[in-house]
């Protein structure tokens, strides 16, 4: 079975377990946002590929979901000694050496694409993680400070900001003109079933259906289209997606993603049994629903998700 | 009094604090090496600037006179484990901080000169250090390797093949074509007094001299130029400067190499109380010479050195 999942980072990154685990079999293809990437100290970082690669690879710090495993900070200490910043975004010295080296390949002229593979040539993921685009896309966040209109990078929004003041809009710079990168639209047309896990349904799974070319591949491809709630009880499980769902007038119910994606591009969608009325309004809108426990607390919680989502995906191909 | 420096790494800075400590109320220009500067992981390196910097600002290894004190490596070995390298280059996690700090400062089109003033703000060395250049000159040997003749950069002669086999020849490549850093040439003008430390007087001395103008600037400045021998013994003291010295011709004597500088440049020459004997073809040669101790045990026995230098070079003036 070939499966194609959109991730964003934590999330996206932990359903993953979940999904090699109740599928081991299975060819799995991971389509990274590459939206919230930086340039920090000359370093290109990218946050969520990265994420999904420490944590498939048995190199995360599990506790906090992002960032290399028995970090130190050595490197930011001293940059900032110097007075370089910014503090806010907290880069380790193990963390650091993957930077270092993805920005050496691509300075080299390598595409992101095959620099993420040469990274995971060490990591071993068990996927195939594949950029969004070999593009610079990077997600902007329009918030009002002081009364006057600003775009901040996304990771300025979250990290630094912490998601404490109102989104007003997201922004995907660059989207328009990037195009997949290779191997992103064959392993769409080539799936038997694509995921969406419970990410970030504006910043991580929005961005990169806006690329464009794939949200059309997915809608064209013919298999069964099954997505995961990333709001339970009316808000989002971690990170800031209310406040992104507000910016592009969308509700943070788990109802309202589902109908924000739409009946032409999901054909499935899953909600935790706390939202399990919300199933009735999905069904409505042409999406077949099905209301299951969605935290993933453990790593049996989670198989057990990804377990439900392509048994979701058997019912819909029928 | 305003003395001027020309050092290299470890010999320079160590004497460097035995002077600072003898003459308190002195203004000291170090005139430093770029010679060994190199790029790794795409960071701009230069071991000798940073050598002085951190020995006089308090953040030197004392033990091995080099990176930094309480040093990690964490960067370093998660680099190897992606198989970047070299591994035999040992930069530690916050030696990395500086050069990524520089290589920025570099890359936004600051040159050296200001790039190592920024750095010092930090360190407050106490010294006012210069580049001798902000032109690029790299030091390479000329070796034979299997039969054949390769020019390895210095690092690699002197780090990885730790100068086991024969130096055939020394270029800094690029040093005709290069132009003193901003103040060089000023500092030299202005000093009461020019000291060349024991400090290799090949790679470290003979390639600053090797920069069009520096040479000549000290030779006409018309103030005291008082040398100390880094050879005791036959030997260097430490490091390969037996090696280089072959390589141009010069024996490894405390005599021959003042005869290398000779007494177009120099007006003094301390020789250590081993080589007392040689004092008498130092004097022939038409160098003041003197025979003192000259091991830099500790702080005491390098400042009675610098005392020494000091002292020569008034007997000099006359």
């Amino acid at each position: 079975m070939r499966i194609v999942v959109l991730a964003g980072g934590i999330g996206g990154a932990r359903f993953l377990r979940g999904l090699k685990a109740t599928a081991p079999e299975a060819d799995i293809t991971v389509i990274g946002n590459t939206g919230d990437d930086i340039h920090l100290f000359g370093l290109k970082v990218c946050p969520d590929l990265d994420t999904v690669m420490y944590t498939l690879g048995g190199g995360i710090d599990e506790e906090q979901g992002w960032g290399r495993s028995e970090e130190t900070f050595q490197v930011k200490s001293e940059l900032a000694a110097y007075g370089v910043g910014p503090e806010w975004f907290g880069l380790g010295d193990r963390d650091f050496a993957t930077h270092i080296v993805r920005t050496q390949m691509l300075g080299a002229g390598y595409p992101l694409s095959a620099v993420t593979e040469a990274l995971c040539a060490r990591w071993q993921p068990g996927v195939r993680l594949l950029p969004m685009s070999d593009d610079r896309v990077e997600t902007h966040v329009a918030v009002d400070i002081d009364g006057e209109r600003r775009a901040v990078h996304f990771q300025e929004y979250w990290v630094r900001l912490r998601a404490s003041v109102e989104a007003q809009a997201v922004v995907p710079v660059g989207a328009e003109q990037s195009t997949p990168a290779p191997g992103v639209l064959e392993s769409i047309a080539e799936a038997d079933v694509v995921l969406f896990p419970p990410s970030n349904p504006v910043v991580s799974v929005g961005t990169i259906l806006a690329v464009p070319g794939i949200r059309e591949a997915i809608a064209e491809a013919g298999v069964p289209v099954v997505g995961l709630s990333p709001i339970v009880g009316n808000a989002p499980v971690r990170g800031m997606a209310d406040k992104v769902l507000a910016a592009v007038g969308v509700e943070s119910t788990a109802a309202a993603v589902a109908r924000h994606y739409g009946s032409g591009l999901l054909d499935g969608w899953l909600v935790d049994t706390a939202d399990a009325e919300a199933a009735a309004e999905v069904e409505e809108a042409g999406i077949r629903c099905r209301a299951v426990p969605l935290m993933m607390t453990d790593l049996d919680a989670t198989t057990a998700m990804a377990n439900e989502a392509l048994a979701l995906a058997e019912e819909v191909r029928g």
